[in-house]
């Protein structure tokens, strides 16, 4: 693994009348993005709700470069920043060919149905290991 | 009541690259003018589903004269078309002061959890009865 | 040519309390089969503005079956249903494998910058003369 | 003036399965935000770009505490945080009666239609002294 690669094509929805992907949606690609990483690491997220697993987004930050425009194929890099016993940082980088148009981050909680946080590794020991051998290799491969 | 007046002012959000409010976007303000209509009539519909009532739309259409732009303040008109055991039709009319920009129809089922079909006159003949009064009013209200 | 399939997968964003795709949703979906056919057919939509050429919705209508859901790998199937000189009718098919879940329309005239109708045959005879074909042959695959 | 209130009803459109607001909508509530208290200001956006001057985000940030729901009335409140010659942060809460529910911020470019920076102060003096003003304003009311 290391980091993983969705291709996304900019929307005329996505865009505004400056004329440039409003800068919510980024937030939207960040979702994709962290969902086929985890379809790729065998966990898909729907299979995390039928087990009583949620991850609520807690916090999400994001710099942006320069701007995405219509129609432009986007390359979005997704990875496992870090990883704590009740929450879990993925980063995110959005490319275009090899120009950094955004860099962005979102944390979430491990919380049940109920909001009730989650020990991850006790809840789901295989979810947790693949969590962890992603995270490990997402950084080897920085160096 | 009648026809039920929302207030909606056009976000930069709800642009496009064209410089006009995206399409799909007055759907979002038809749901708004629904909910609104609805809350008036003592029915807010975050109710219908505590008591297990929901409305999916079936079927939509919209005519759009001319374009919202940003930051224009918008009057929704919002009545009700029809009615029958096991669904109803909202119309509605997008109004920039006195100019028509859009008119529109959606139709929904009545339906439970599960998706099954609620006659509504048996599972809640206070709503029955207010839709029909309300509607009534809004055909009234035409002559 | 005949009827264009893009391949969608809905996204945590479409979805709503309901646990189902918000119905607005499916007109972004819309846009994204046009956005295809007319790349396909080798005018991307992109080029079409650089050529002072805009396509903005003057009716869309759309019928709901089956409601699609998170993560669901939607098949979108576009055709040009309809052409005269200053206007447009595409058609739309939303699948999940066999089962249809929805089915609409948008209908769209050709203007410029300014708003303007223009004849397309006059315009862009190219472009006429491409979805002329795409048109024939999606009436054709019908028989 | 000091922290700007707006008033926001959640949407339908605004929840996703989780039956919470999808964390992305929080960033168009705060172009709510911001826009408004320009307006108050007397310096609506829109005016903005018709002087040739555009307010592109270049970073933003939110912590979510608790998550807002359908058709909860939403306070948002708004302010400026800090202020340089070419860039303005603001500064977003939003909370349901006395609960904060999400802390935010935005940083933004005062550039041109070509995207070039723009010196705000020489650029519009006008705008540029009622933004000091309200800044002041902001952080004094915090004493």
């Amino acid at each position: 693994m290391m980091r993983d690669e969705s291709r996304i094509r900019v929307r005329y929805k996505d865009t505004d009348q400056m004329g440039i992907v409003y800068y919510a949606n980024y937030l939207v690609w960040f979702e994709i993005g962290r969902t086929e990483l985890m379809r790729r690491l065998g966990m898909p997220y729907r299979e995390f709700e039928k087990n009583n697993l949620y991850l609520p987004v807690i916090r999400v930050s994001c710099d942006y470069k320069v701007p995405a425009r219509y129609d432009d194929e986007i390359a979005l890099l997704t990875w496992i920043e870090s990883l704590q016993e009740v929450r879990v940082v993925f980063g995110y980088e959005v490319r275009r060919e090899e120009e950094l148009l955004a860099r962005g981050s979102t944390e979430h909680a491990f919380v049940n149905s109920t909001g009730r946080p989650v020990v991850l590794r006790k809840h789901s020991p295989f979810l947790w290991g693949r969590l962890c051998k992603a995270m490990d290799e997402a950084h080897g491969d920085k160096k």
